[in-house]
């Protein structure tokens, strides 16, 4: 892991519309007002504290103790033992600041002790005393901010080839498209990476200058990049002055392979790219909702300080930061036991309960890798890799087995005569499907529908891209969308229930 | 007030951002699950409930009944009298409920129950029976979403020639240009409005399909509209089929003027452009940070199902809802006592404490006005209205009475000859100065500075726009700013502080 170094100056890569921003005179008399504190303001608008009704609160968390206190809280529900985080103006002079200070208006960075919280567990899982974090209302919005602070209309953004819908359309809204690259089990292809940063036409436009990925547990497709790959994905990102944005929500999820030597010590957490970051040019991104709860819609950003200025400033005039109850639930929560008496877990807590945590969807992972051979992969008819991290089981149905697999006769057509040389000279803008691939598994995810279950298809993940930037001759994403996903974040019961089912309708669905 | 009646179709009003989203098809397998229920998803991705660490939740509140709550919670402080509002899944089911629900991935309109019970207030409030609600992250985050939702690049939009900068700003960022209408005591003239939309020159772009105000207390003026100019401006919406933009955050700080009988009846809450909606036309936000605390970071919107629809997608796409803990407080605290073991105030609750709240601010004004009187006014050098709800006194100094006041050789220059043809010609972008008030001004807040209390200069609230659109040969804007903003939101001690320094630096400023 490398000690940052001075980073570059990033200015080139932010949109028009983040740097044409107009200044706000208010905020310099606000800032008038907060850098002399000696000053009377009759200015400042805020209404007053004294007339905030809020008081205390306490929150009841389960306790991180013990062997396994995932399993347990999971076990004993309304009976485990739990711990109180509090924040209490009339047990200490911190707690009465802290509520105060959570229930006025605040900074875009986030309410300085959940800032300090979450630079601990950075400063625990990573290397990058340089960076600095900014509270997100966690990854949706905190992706939606990037692509704007990021992208302007007609620019390019790299992202692998199946990703998150929703994160890649929050960009489309603006007028960003999306250059996809070729995946495989270990996630993002760096060679592809590389070839469509080399031999970008400049034609189209500016050359992509951000790359979005899922280092960890891809969804859907539950890859986890080796650091071999980050290493190389860095250094390409270096030659071609590329932002990385690494969406990390399951960083913490990490599982051993199956069958792994259980008295082996327990797999590190991977070098993220943030921990490779010399340049700045890494932009990470951390959640609470897997680890914790999506409810409380809060999370992180991990920036250079020229990016973290930037991302304040959207903050600022857009939504603000986080409601203060989740942020004075979380910074109590994470805060030294010693320090608060208000807090319960500090960071050994929290690890102690990811770790936990950990184990708890590796039992389930491995569950639904034992149903899915038992039920599914015995018949040879589809497979899985096993996810060493997330929640995902990204499966192949071998589709080329199916008795009505064909290759399409227009497709063949096309390669012949003067259509062929059209399509050769012009790269199709959506290229046409050269086998019926798409038809069966359509047929495939209505059966599972009958049957009464629910996949995903893998198709409903493909990025959104106006042209076809695949190596010439290689396969439309159409004709390799032959996947589901499925997910072993449900419970026990529904992946024993469902799976035998997904097993019966894809041997009869091979049937004719 | 009018009973709604069948609501237009805005799709014409929407920008092509919100129109061209493109759909999600993981969206449609979610729909699915959520659809039939007898389903075994093995499809959906949210990590298991039974792993959220989060039991239950309490929290302190004052106590909103007996005479004055808000005078008792302000003076007793930590010994005031609280009620503790709970989400406790071991009490009953209910809670289970909502702190499961709260907890996970929700809906974008927001929480049910906190739908509920804002659709409460709306209901005690004004007449909107065909309305609905969509719950915001408070209305900065609010109005950022509006302005995607309404604005397209190129697009002008009305808004009071004075007004807050920061929601201004969120539109600009996209390329929005702001159409200043001229306000007085009484806030936004009726007359102006009709002119700028009935001469509106086409050949500028688009005729401006949004009017942004604040009917009560607006900022910085302090003004609100009567219930007559609200109908005027109504009337002339629908003539040129403008959307009203309703920013309220002041509505429940009414106060009655200054040495009105204190016997009468207390004022009545205003008639909003809500009530008076009968086209689906108006687009009303609310927001706890006024009336309880701006940390909590949570409002709401009302509006037509049909703007609804499309604020739902974009919440759901970009910042998704808020941070279930502040939902789960405001349901729980504004739930009907009875109806939950949870509940404290109820919306009777609610009502007796915003009640209570604007007579907090009303004696918190009347105390600066009598200052003011003193100390300021009594000097004939500056005045200033009452203000009949919100925060702030807008004081207008009277500048033409200082020695150095003087009319610009170079703007009298202007009034002659070609040179004076051509300013009739052509309307100037930034139109010059006709006289030293601006320059006399920036001494005066300097002049403050030094003697160590900060007010807000009227100027930095001059709505950006990029022409003057002001009726030909009047004066312009930057030479009608002889105001400043002070508040009455801070402490009375502040106010005792600073408002008698003011008006020694106004007589010291005036003397050369």
């Amino acid at each position: 892991m490398a000690v940052n170094a001075q980073f570059k100056d990033m200015t080139h890569h932010l949109s028009p519309e983040t740097i044409r921003r107009k200044p706000n005179p208010l905020k310099d008399t606000i800032r008038l007002i907060l850098e002399n504190p000696h000053l009377i303001s009759l200015a400042n608008g805020d209404p007053h504290p004294s007339t905030y009704p809020v008081r205390s609160m306490e929150f009841e968390v389960a306790d991180p103790t013990g062997a396994d206190p995932v399993a347990t809280w999971r076990a004993l529900g309304l009976s485990a033992p739990t711990l109180r985080v509090s924040a209490d103006p009339a047990s200490n002079a911190a707690d009465a600041m802290l509520i105060r200070s959570s229930m006025r208006y605040g900074h875009g960075a986030g309410l300085k002790e959940l800032c300090d919280a979450v630079g601990g567990i950075n400063a625990r899982y990573h290397t990058a005393p340089h960076h600095v974090p900014t509270i997100s209302l966690a990854s949706a919005d905190g992706i939606t901010k990037l692509w704007r602070m990021l992208g302007a209309v007609g620019d390019y953004f790299l992202a692998d080839e199946y990703t998150f819908g929703p994160m890649a359309l929050a960009a489309d809204a603006h007028g960003v498209k999306w250059v996809p690259v070729r995946i495989d089990a270990g996630g993002l292809i760096p060679a592809d990476l590389e070839r469509l940063l080399r031999d970008w036409d400049d034609g189209l436009g500016r050359r992509p200058h951000v790359l979005y990925l899922t280092p960890c547990g891809q969804n859907p497709t539950g890859s986890t990049l080796s650091l071999e790959r980050r290493k190389r994905i860095y250094e390409i990102a270096q030659v071609y002055d590329v932002i990385i944005v690494e969406d990390d929500p399951y960083y913490f999820l990490q599982y051993d392979l199956p069958n792994a030597d259980p008295s082996a010590p327990e797999k590190p957490f991977p070098t993220s790219f943030l921990s490779l970051d010399v340049d700045g040019r890494v932009i990470r991104l951390d959640s609470f909702s897997k680890v914790m709860a999506p409810g409380l819609r809060v999370g992180w950003y991990t920036t250079s300080p020229f990016f973290h200025a930037h991302l304040v400033r959207l903050i600022d005039n857009s939504t603000q930061h986080p409601s203060g109850l989740p942020q004075v639930f979380l910074a109590q929560l994470l805060a030294p036991a010693d320090a608060s008496a208000g807090g319960a877990w500090g960071l050994d807590g929290f690890d102690r309960w990811v770790r936990s945590l950990r184990r708890d969807y590796q039992r389930r992972r491995d569950l639904l890798l034992r149903l899915f051979d038992a039920h599914v992969g015995a018949s040879g008819l589809a497979s899985a890799d096993p996810p060493e991290a997330g929640m995902f089981v990204w499966i192949r149905v071998h589709i080329e087995r199916h008795p009505r697999f064909a290759r399409r006769a227009a497709a063949v057509g096309e390669t012949e005569g003067p259509e062929r040389e059209r399509a050769v000279a012009h790269r199709p803008r959506t290229p046409l499907p050269q086998t019926n691939t798409a038809a069966l598994m359509n047929e495939f995810f209505d059966a599972c529908l009958r049957a009464g279950i629910v996949v995903c298809p893998g198709w409903a993940f493909v990025t959104n891209a106006e042209e076809d930037y695949g190596e010439p001759g290689a396969v439309p994403i159409i004709d390799r969308s032959n996947f589901v996903r499925t997910t072993f974040s449900g419970s026990e019961e529904t992946m024993e229930a469902g799976v035998p089912i997904l097993g019966r309708v894809l041997k009869e669905f091979f049937l004719a």
